[in-house]
This record gives C-alpha cells, sequence and structure tokens, in this order.
C-alpha cells in the first residue's frame, strides 16, 4: 500500500516552554514497510504570527498532502484528524452530525467540510484515490508528524545562525540527532515500531541541545545557540 | 502467587490490513517472577469464518482458562475484562447494574454472564479458586495475549507452507522474531518490565517479515512467503 | 527555569500485591536540561497506619515543596494535580465551581484549597513564586515521583535489614538497582526523554529482586529479603 500523508509540528517556544506558533506543515509518501518517508515535501508558516486557536493546520495539510498525491499517485491519502478512516468527500452535515465525536468537533468539522469536501470529492473524480480523517490511527500520519519536526529543525537551524538562538519545542515524543550534513530525527516510543526520518542540511558549525520540556512531559525541546 | 489467565488475538488481514478473523485463544501459567508462561495451553478458531462483532472470544478464554487451571491449581485465574477484579461468580443482574461501566457494557455482561457465573460458582465450590475479571489491570493476561499471538504466528507459518502466503495482525505493541526451531515474542511497551514469551516449532525453510500495521498504530504485522 | 516539585509514592504491598499505605513525599528541585534533580529531599509516612482514601498526600506535599522552595528559591512550584496549571493562590470557590473536571474532583478541591490557597497566597506574597497545579504535565513532578520511588527502596533496605523482608509497590513505569552504596532508579517510559534519579545509602549486604506486579500493569515491584 503506497500512502501520502501530512501533519504539522514543531513549534518555536518562548522562554518559559510555551508555544508561540507552529512551524512546518510536512507531507509525505509512505510506502511498505511503513517506517519512513521515501518521499517528502514542506510548507512553512511564520511561527511569529500563527494563530494557535485557529484551524489552519488541516487545510494546510490537506493541500499540500493532495499536491504531493498529484505526483506519486498514492493508494489513499491520510489526513491528521481521527473519525475512523472516513472518506472526507462524504463528510456532509447530516453525516458530521451522525459522526461519534464532541460537540465542538462537529462545529469545527461544519465549518472545516465546506474548503475540504469539494477538494476532496474533486480528487477522487479525477483519480480515484480516497482521502479519509483517519488521523492517530495511521503510521503515515505520525511520519509525517516525524518529519514536520525534522522540517522545524531544519528552519530552527537557519533561524539560529542568523539570530543567534532558538528554542523549538518538537512534535510528541520525538528526538533528533545532527550529524555532519544530516539531522536524524526518531519516534521515543517503541511501540510504533521503530519510525523515523532523515533530512539532508548544509553541513554549519554551531552548538545543539535535545532535552525535556519541562512543561509538556513526553515532548523534547531543540535548542541552538550560535 | 500462580496465576491462569487466557486471551485471545492474532488475526489474519486481508490486502488493505483490515482484520478478516481471529486466530489463537491461549490460556497460560504465570508464576513470580511474572515475565512469561511457565505452561501454555492453544485453542485455535477458524479466522476464515470468525464473527468479529460477537462475544465469543471472552467465552473460549473462560472455558480455556478453566481446562488449564484443573490441571495446574493456580491461586487465582484472571479473564479479560477490565472489571476492577470483581469475581465472576458474583457477577449477578443487579451487581452488573451497579458497575461502574457503559450501558453497552453492561448488556454483553448481562448476556455473558448466564454462561460465565455458573462456571465460576462452579469451580470455585469444587476449588476454592477465584475467577476475575480483572483485564488490562493484569500482567498475566498481557503473557496470554502475547502467547495467543505466538501461536497465531505458529498457525501462521503452518497455514504459509501449504498457501505460499499469509499476513497476521499481532497483538497490540509485541513483536516476534522466528530462530531455526524457535518462535520468540516480546512486548514493544517497556513500561511493561520486560515480558515475552517463546514457542518450539519445526524447522522449515521460508521468508518472514515485521512491519508496522500502517492503519494501526503500535500493531505490528508478521508476514510469509515461501 | 529552576523548578520545585513534589510527590508521593512508593507503597508496601501485601502478599496479594496490594498496598497498605504509602510510604515517601519528596521535593526536588530540577534544572535544565530537566532530567533529574539537583537536590531532594524527604518526608516518611508511617505506611502501616495511612489512610490510602484521604487528600493528606497533596497537602504532604505541598508543605514539603514549600520547604524546599524557602531554600532554593525556584522560578517555580509545580504540585502533582492536573488542573492545567492554574495557580494555587487564586483557588477561590467560584474558580474550582469553573474548572473542567469532575463534581468528586471540584469536592476535593473545595476542602483542600482551604489549607493551601493561603499557604500559597503567603508565599507568592513574600516571595513572588507561583504555586501551580500542573500535575501529570510536568517534568519535575514526574522526577519527584521517581525520586519518592528512591526514597521508599531506601526505607525498604532499612526496614528489611531489620524484619528480614519487605515488598514495595514502585510508582508507575519505573524500575530500580541498587550498585554498592547507590540507589538509581529511572523511567521505564523513553517518551520521557531519559528520567532518572540518584540516592547514597550505607553499602550492606542483602538480596533484591524488582519484578512486574502482576496484578498492576507498568507498575514494577522492589523486593528485599536477608
Amino acid at each position: 500500500m503506497r500512502i501520502v500523508a501530512a501533519d504539522t509540528g514543531g513549534a518555536v517556544l518562548d522562554e518559559n516552554y510555551n508555544p508561540i506558533g507552529l512551524i512546518a506543515t510536512a507531507a509525505v509518501l509512505v510506502e511498505k514497510p511503513y517506517r519512513t518517508a521515501k518521499i517528502s515535501i514542506v510548507r512553512y508558516s511564520n511561527p511569529f504570527d500563527y494563530d494557535l486557536s485557529g484551524r489552519q493546520a488541516l487545510k494546510d495539510e490537506a493541500f499540500l498532502a493532495l499536491k504531493l498525491a498529484k505526483k506519486v499517485k498514492p493508494d489513499v491519502v491520510h489526513l491528521d484528524s481521527t473519525l475512523g478512516g472516513i472518506e472526507i468527500r462524504k463528510l456532509d452535515d447530516p453525516t458530521i452530525d451522525a459522526l461519534r465525536i464532541s460537540d465542538r468537533g462537529k462545529a469545527i468539522w461544519h465549518s472545516l467540510r465546506k474548503d475540504l469536501q469539494p477538494l476532496a470529492k474533486k480528487f477522487w473524480e479525477e483519480t480515484g484515490i480516497e482521502v479519509i480523517a483517519i488521523g492517530k490511527e495511521s503510521v503515515a500520519v505520525r511520519i509525517a508528524e516525524i518529519y514536520a519536526g525534522l522540517y522545524s529543525v531544519k528552519w530552527g537551524i537557519e533561524h539560529g545562525l542568523e539570530k543567534g538562538f532558538i528554542r523549538i519545542g518538537l512534535p510528541r515524543y520525538m528526538k533528533v540527532e545532527v550529524k555532519d550534513d544530516r539531522i536524524f530525527g526518531e519516534s521515543l516510543d517503541p511501540r510504533e515500531g521503530g519510525l523515523y526520518g532523515e533530512l539532508l542540511i548544509e553541513k554549519k558549525d554551531f552548538g545543539w541541545q535535545v532535552y525535556p520540556n519541562p512543561i509538556a512531559r513526553t515532548f523534547m525541546v531543540f535548542e541552538i545557540r550560535v
């Protein structure tokens, strides 16, 4: 099975380890044995001007996933919303009302589906590929999350080299290592069966550190100081 | 403490990684230090003719656990239903109504207890051994789950050698390895403190692979191809 | 960020692995990189005369945390109650009623705040340091929990050397090792990013064992036999 998935993650943190804004949306192509991405692409946000309360992330993820899916023609597209694997093109208002989710979740989807349903429907009509809301059940979505973390670190290195310092909150239970011209990241949850990712970067000289976010257990911080 | 426990697990998967039917119920005897089974027995189902919506599993587990318990006389029998450790022989209708579980859970137990309560009561009267509904709190139930996975792989190897290919979904966060004449399995959750199991098989020549189920995070797939 | 946190843990277990009473409250000073304690202090309870249903633990933790905080002047004090990081000094009755917690949780806090709110308010007025209810989100609270486990083992060794045997239930998913004159403990959850602790003890000769609590999955038992 060839899967395209997308997720958003990595946040600039303030001096109290609170998130200021999200950094990267990553879309990945995942193939058997489903442990890393064969291809990945990124769309960066401006973390210093980001509406954390908004619902922009899922839209960004859908657009980026479809951009990659148009190119690589997967069997299915996975989005990071845990609705049991329902097809987005079928999400009309009565279907949303019948979902076993919170009232707040329903309100969000009544609004989201205005953009996402026509998009998924058109994509399915043109390609036959389903876009499904599978969320945390999907290994591909988790790999996309790990790549969002890797791209956030890549952005952080460039930003840090310019400004002298940056502190980034990584996605949930993942760690990263910078080795010469590569950033290597992997899940800290062994139950996931060994998920990882890797990005090439320009080799530069700088100090970095990874450690637990003291106010967000199971989340790590990546810090760079030049 | 000597504990007998039983659990059902391991599923034949279709080409989209969805379960077709469950494979094995295992009962185990677990003794201090509670990391593996001292004795294990199995009862196979027909995964190609299995009612996944039914409640057959818990009945199979109770019968198999009592079969082993009659032989090894443990201190207690653990079943995989998380009711806080209540004694099955005491599960009459008013007691079930007073449980802090969902209405659906109550309906299931009102039906289940018709078979299980007399069985547990008779066993207790004859042996003094309690059968309790402890579920996910029990390390012995988890070891039974790991053995259900091992027996499923054993069945899968035989089935695969005959048919050329089979894909099995293992129980939650466990991995297996085939080494000569043994199947070794262990929990992928280090918080469980190192739970594992082992089965002897006939040494045969075949290729196998273990990898994450892409649509069921923290579940692994075992695949054999001759 | 310099954080003081406190937690209670470690229990004497009966022969069926059920807790009789809690052993130790630990307060810790945690500094960057937030993986262990720089300073720790302890207050022992009498586990053989302990009201497990009571709310004594959180009060003990608050008093012990403030005792340490007065000495080391941290930036913030973390208590083990998961109320989203709210400041204890602001917990008046209308604020408690507005919290998104269970009715039982509200009743407990209406009672608890009578002691804790004036305490936190006075401490804040004198030092400017906030005492917050952050609970399981805090890495410092988790490190305090690991130290409560270490102090419980230290108590257990002394008690065991006197009485010949004791069985202690450790806090959730942590293990300990006794090496000459040190007790080393660490989290079994790698998602936490490598949290650990260490205590010095008098070197003595005794046998010990760590193994899973059979009726409390993810909890380990420490046993000493002379």
